[in-house]
């Protein structure tokens, strides 16, 4: 997507460079733009942990690209295929809750289990990172077109079938599923972004997302650079305004998704599905098929990260040009950091994925994919 | 209550200057402890309306100590009775949700209707202050006590009767409901205060309650200074606790209750009070009867303050020792700031209020309080 007037994805390969991933490092957005470049798995598992890279299909893809650099790194270290997929264990354990990143290495690993010579599992790995990379694009845009229709449904209500350009639909969004969120297009903002291109009027609730603020930094920041209107909110204001009528709809992104449906998300997703639930807005899930946990039925088995506390009581932002941490709370106050939390199938109106849009349920999941479901 | 040592109340007069008020500024805490001193209308507007103080039942004490002041303002002017119906008028303009304010100010006004010699109006209108400062720590201290059965009922229950003192009952507050928010005890943290001193063992999850952390700033620091043990947690994660089972209780406070029980609280209060109902969690509002509005009967009729979205836009916190605002979004983002949203009846356990505790409904309300309803 575009960052002024230029055109970016998140993750490329420098293609000068043989072993070298340029990145954005998003924890300086949006007042600071900066190319990160990764040469190391130690530079991977650096940026996925410390969040330089965030969002479930984001993590995905550079954790693939990231055994693409293990596998230089192996041979210049004179290491075996042994060091790539020790490097994957090792990446593994940077999060726990995103299903793309255990995903994404065992599809890499996959990829090479018949592969013996050093320069063909190299050739092999690059190949299969670029195009896993290119799938979450084309997956993303295919969830893009999946939404759109949503949107164009319920504008269509909303307008009362006329004028229905003229009609402005509020969408909230929590935490960040756009083009940062992924290599391009989005997941949650995915849908908007085609809205917007075919000229449907669109103004976005932006949830600020406590305690990294990925709402108020990124989402605002990417919707503004490629021209959606959007307002920053406190993530306690999302309530009021669905009971006020200020809101025609939720779409949120995935971390992992259980085969019932039930959806992991940055902590406080729940809480907007309740209030979109408790207030008969529709509340969507946005996600490609590689978040899903075929393995999971019930959410409460998904592993929850907790993140140091000191995200919690400190806050980054800028002050005179500089990007700063400030404390907010007594100095000696403790804080629990939950990243994520469950939203409950039942609270969920549908899943957007890049095959299509299917309720929250094993069946209507199933049915979209019968191919992933083990007889 | 306690700060270190010492025992303060929020607001006292000083009692060797006539017309001069004293507060704790608590735009600094918790990093800094600051005692300002109002003389004039024009002090005690900026002091309510830049919160200074906050919290309705504060919010009244000091509107109340405002006319004092400018009895004594108005004597040295040269005015006469009017100068303070005048003032009230100000003072009323400004922070229209809490509904402590309008009836403070009200019952202040009334003392002095039959009056007309300026020394006398001084007189009552100071021992009429007085008085109501003195009924806002006795309300306080009672709805402790109501409140401290429910706290006492639920910890029994949870330890299955056996042992109970040595079970922690863990309960979620939002905002800052405590002593800081009256003018001693607190309404919400006024039965943990008791229940503390009583030897039951309490812990507190801390909203910290953006845009403006009072949660994080003030409660945290007030529990903290009087024994009570707390862990800040960012807004969106309260339902997540709730579904692991980690909050036996919810109690906030109210800034205006209708006559059949909604309740304008800080806003992100409904989110909470939806995920306690969505996991079986009691959820309690207390309050002194002085926030009833007994004219309104639905929540959407009471007036919701929108307060500088710059408060959204920026956090204030602490940073090589000084006290500053960094910025969040970027430069040109648009922030909406909402400072209350209405927690309908029906997500409510009870209303825990200086006379008992009673349903949240218009006739448990009016058994409780029969001589406030219009026949």
């Amino acid at each position: 997507m575009k960052v002024g007037k230029e055109y970016y994805r998140t993750i490329w390969k420098d293609e000068n460079k043989p072993g070298v991933i340029n990145i954005i490092d998003q924890r300086w957005l949006p007042h600071k733009f900066i190319i990160e470049t990764l040469k190391s798995v130690d530079d991977v598992t650096k940026a996925i942990q410390e969040m330089h890279v965030r969002g479930a299909p984001l993590i995905g893809i550079t954790a693939a690209y990231g055994l693409y650099i293990s596998s230089i790194e192996g041979k210049k270290k004179g290491f075996n295929k042994k060091y790539i997929f020790d490097s994957a264990e090792k990446i593994k354990l940077t999060r726990p809750t995103a299903k793309n990143l255990f995903w994404a290495l065992d599809e890499m690993l996959s990829s090479i289990s018949g592969l013996d010579n050093i320069d063909e599992i190299i050739h092999t790995i690059r190949i299969k990172a670029k195009d896993m990379a290119d799938k979450d694009v084309a997956d993303c845009k295919s969830i893009g077109e999946h939404g759109f229709k949503i949107i164009e449904k319920l504008v269509k209500n909303k307008s009362r079938g006329i004028e229905s350009y003229a009609t402005t639909m509020n969408i909230l969004t929590h935490c960040n599923a756009g083009w940062l969120a992924t290599v391009d297009y989005g997941t949650a903002l995915a849908p908007l972004y085609i809205a917007r291109e075919r000229g449907l009027k669109i103004h976005v609730w932006v949830d600020e997302t406590r305690p990294r603020n990925q709402g108020a930094k990124l989402t605002a920041w990417e919707l503004t650079e490629n021209g959606i209107p959007n307002t920053v909110i406190v993530d306690n204001a999302g309530g009021h305004l669905m009971q006020k009528g200020m809101v025609d709809l939720v779409i949120v992104g995935s971390d992992r998704t259980t085969a019932s449906g039930d959806v992991a998300n940055k902590i406080g997703t729940y809480l907007k599905a309740l209030s979109a639930y408790d207030n008969n807005i529709p509340f969507y899930a946005a996600l490609p098929s590689s978040s899903i946990d075929w393995e999971i039925e019930n959410g409460e088995d998904i592993p929850i990260e907790e993140r140091n506390p000191d995200e919690v009581r400190y806050v980054n932002g800028l002050y005179k040009n500089e990007i700063v941490n400030v404390l907010i709370p007594p100095e000696s106050s403790p804080a629990l950091n939950y990243a994520f939390d469950i939203t409950p199938a039942r609270l969920v109106t549908g899943l957007i994925t890049e095959r299509g849009i299917c309720k929250a349920n094993k069946d209507s999941i199933a049915e979209l994919f019968p191919d992933k479901i083990k007889k």
